[in-house]
């Protein structure tokens, strides 16, 4: 069996220009990064954003498993099955971080006949977005504490610097550190943290921005740090908004590659969904629904972070209306959430099935909640059993959702259009009465309750005396409006990662509060999510090499 | 009078394929970054490696002082002078860092009208090479305190790990840190130091690297650490080499952009000269010399760090032969060597010239030490008088050198034209003799002494009790026959930035020796230089801006 990385680098891809071309988009209004990438130009945006708006689909899963989902592989496969059938339709996906890439998870470019390309070039430097950030993130970092260090006119308290360094790598001895060791002239010391570019305001930012002033606008408005009387100290009290936004301008525009065959697909931001609000750029998706009648999206992780964040952040702020929501899982991974050995997902098991099909169940009920139709697909593996998949197929159909097997990682578009049909006859005949889980009047507990009991299904919240406080000054400070990014772990509706399927009886802890004011949203940290990966006892870089030729090989 | 970035902003400058076809170079073997901006392809070297090389002509300085020097502007005034005379030239610069953009020094592509363009593409992210060099480097770092975490199966010594992180930005707090705080998973904790990407051994080791593949064997013999026996631990080891080959795969090709005047320039690699090497890359120098006439390269700060350098390591290591040198001055900065305050030096002062031009008279010797040929050249200044220029003419012609002033700065090729002509009359007139300053077989320490003498010169060499340790452990190590990168201040022939001129009866203190296994020299890290600047107390990060229309202002 090929892998991904052989199937993607056998791929016949077309130039970028005529990938585009076929979209509509003319060559004045790409800016090429080699022969098979392309940035588009602010220009572009002027000439079709009096466009009418297209469909907008959200693709989002169950939570994740070893056994794996396929979510970005469901996302391009339905993107090459509308293609089949003659729609037009834009696939809008996040970019992949460098950091896991050679830690544990691989790439992320979708899988098998369903995947954009080049992938190389798309899980390692791309266009160079996430460089950008990652330099604007720690010029910030940078300027704060030179202005410490000559003289502090500001009153900086150096025990209260929220602004942290971040690099896009898994590297866990950059958690907790010290700087400014040495003497006079190195700096004043203090504690520090780096987190991983995903991670990083900015990140978030630049996915939620309009446009370039916007952004400019939200870059200013970031908290670093307070003084010693607990006021604000913001990017714009340190002068660095400007040069800042002069290292994001490129980065700002979305970027254009294509799937396997050749369909277009908008890759922009990438914020993780456990740690950050986990969508791709808003500008990219609002290009998207400008270009094509379909436009194709999905958010991170499981549909209790990324599409509640997707509805309660994204859509919220820039105006958006999901049309559709495409729920992928898979007889293994339900399998999996009633109980199975990974060793053992192979074998047919209509007990452990039923057992822990309730996860879906409960993804179900929440999209649900926000007033939007659901598709349920499941990617296929072999070892799926015709039983298996029936029952499920009833699950589904007896709760409302239209279902679909989905065999687009074996087969590409063509296996899609089974999936790509329900999707097309849920738009054409179920509308969307989309609203967000809460409205922003709301105070920050009543939020975050909200979404730990009606979406995690906890019994409650509770506060270490910390959070408690953070909450408290933070309403003080004018912010009580914002929405709540969770950060909680991907693998269970709790905040203990352990409770698969839909777990009962638990309580949602939340540790830590801020603001991220620029980013326009209140973060909780729930448990022990980690804002800084580390790399697995054998890092999946150790397999990764370029041939005599030049190819690289153990991507995935 | 217009500032660098507005008259580059004002330039029309041709799109890259036009540039490039004027060179020989079709589209086939660009891969475009923008419309202004492309990497030359592998293919496009296994096309010409064949041709016979052209003339290989190093611009060089004097020693920096803050009057300012012009040694890229000639470079580029150069260039575009040798097009006016219809000769075919090529430049090959080095590419800026962004650290010290957002500090003091400002960009780096050159001034007035003798720039390299897009100049705020070059000085921002331009096409990624350093933040590539940064992932490999950190991946590198995170893979090794993660091989410590997970059981350190080669017995790293924590307290002898040699491999540092790296950041593309002037961050002092970075250059002694604890790492590794926090409980059992977030790593084991050992001090650490950041330096600036520039002076990180990858960058040395893209720029010396003949092709991919002698990449990658020199990325697996860095030494990262030693092992608690005291023997080295590399890249290699720690299964790096092939996931930080592939983080570079695309840095290591020559990107081209072009001039003012649309003549082509390869712009790839940049080392400083002052903690590093100080040349741009090999590999863009020998394309150079294959596509024109006349190559055209630099090397950074005073001709006794970056000229030596260029010499002792890449001339020695790459087989290259330079036919000629350009030594670059100006009446300002010969007269603030004589002792005349910045705010004076508008002033005529021949006594100050005379007392002052003795640190130009040490280069022209310097130079010569090694067999080449020297044109002086003035970068004019509308304060200096004739009498001065004058008699800079003569006090150079009596040392048989050619001399022309330049006056490109404001003028472009049309003001490079006496200089090139001067150029073209040695490479037609003087045969070099070059040779290197020392021999492979000498020790380090005579390496070290001969430099330190000849060059700089010094009385003698006097070690620190640890330097001695290093060396005698380098040595032994196998690695005694590698050349010596001295790692000084820029701005004084000694390693007292404050002895300026030409100055005598001084010693060069050796602080700290180390080897770059895989660049191939051993460093050599004289009085207080450093490897991670920091930013001033006005950054100049304060004034740079992007205006509503997208256009950056103040980077200068």
């Amino acid at each position: 069996m090929k892998t991904d990385i052989q199937i993607a680098q056998e791929a016949q891809m077309l130039p970028i220009k005529e990938v585009a071309a076929n979209a509509g988009i003319t060559e004045d209004d790409l800016e090429f990064y080699g022969k098979y990438k392309a940035k588009l130009s602010e220009d572009f945006w002027d000439k079709i954003k009096d466009n009418p708006d297209g469909k907008l689909v959200l693709v989002t899963a169950i939570n994740p498993t070893p056994a794996g989902e396929g979510k970005t592989t469901t996302s391009v496969g339905l993107g090459q099955a509308f293609a089949k059938l003659d729609k037009k339709a834009i696939i809008a996906l996040r970019e992949p971080s460098l950091g896991p890439c050679f830690g544990i998870k691989g790439g992320a470019a979708g899988g098998g006949y369903a995947q954009v390309v080049p992938m190389e070039d798309l899980n390692l430097h791309f266009t160079g977005d996430f460089h950008a950030i990652t330099s604007a993130n720690n010029l910030l970092a940078a300027m704060l504490d030179n202005h410490i260090q000559q003289g502090n006119a500001l009153q900086i308290d150096p025990r209260q610097v929220v602004w942290k360094r971040c690099v896009d790598m898994n590297d866990r001895v950059l958690r907790n550190i010290v700087v400014g060791l040495g003497n006079k002239m190195d700096g004043m010391v203090r504690e520090d943290h780096f987190v991983i570019t995903v991670a990083s305001e900015i990140m978030a930012i630049l996915c939620l921005a309009d446009d370039l002033q916007d952004l400019k606008r939200r870059l200013g408005r970031i908290i670093v740090a307070y003084n010693f009387n607990g006021d604000p100290v913001t990017a714009d009290d340190l002068q660095a908004t400007g040069a800042m936004t002069a290292l994001l301008k490129d980065a700002i525009k979305p970027n254009l590659i294509q799937t396997l065959e050749h369909t277009p697909a908008l890759v922009h931001g990438g914020p993780f969904a456990n740690i950050a609000h986990g969508c791709n750029s808003v500008r990219a998706t609002k290009m998207a629904l400008k270009m094509a009648d379909i436009a194709i999206t999905e958010a991170g992780f499981g549909a209790d972070l990324g599409a509640e964040k997707f509805m309660d952040i994204k859509c919220r702020k820039a105006g958006l209306k999901p049309d559709a929501v495409v729920l992928v899982a898979t007889v293994r991974a339900l399998k999996y959430n009633g109980g199975v050995a990974k060793a053992d997902l192979a074998e047919e098991n209509l007990d452990a099935l039923k057992k822990g099909i309730v996860n879906l169940e409960k993804h179900i009920e929440n999209i649900q909640k926000f007033g939007v139709p659901v598709i349920v697909t499941l990617n296929s593996f072999i070892t799926d059993t015709d039983a298996e998949n029936e029952y499920i197929r009833q699950f589904c159909e007896e709760r409302g959702c239209e279902f679909a097997l989905s065999e687009v990682w074996e087969k590409g578009g063509e296996g899609g259009i089974a999936l790509a049909e329900k999707v097309l006859n849920t738009l054409e005949n179920k509308e969307s009465h989309f609203h967000t889980l809460y409205e922003d009047e709301l105070s920050l507990k009543e939020k975050i309750e909200k979404i730990s009991k009606e979406i995690y299904g906890a019994d409650g919240v509770v506060y270490e005396p910390a959070a408690q406080k953070q909450i408290t000054k933070i309403e003080a400070m004018g912010f009580g409006e914002f929405p709540i990014c969770m950060a909680k772990n991907q693998y269970s509706f709790s905040d203990d990662a352990k409770k698969l399927g839909r777990p009962e009886n638990f309580d949602i802890h939340i540790r830590e509060v801020y603001v991220d004011a620029g980013a326009g949203f209140v973060v909780a940290l729930t448990g022990s999510v980690m804002t800084m990966p580390g790399l697995p006892k054998v890092p999946a870089a150790n397999n990764i090499d370029v041939s005599e030729d030049g190819k690289i090989t153990g991507l995935f």
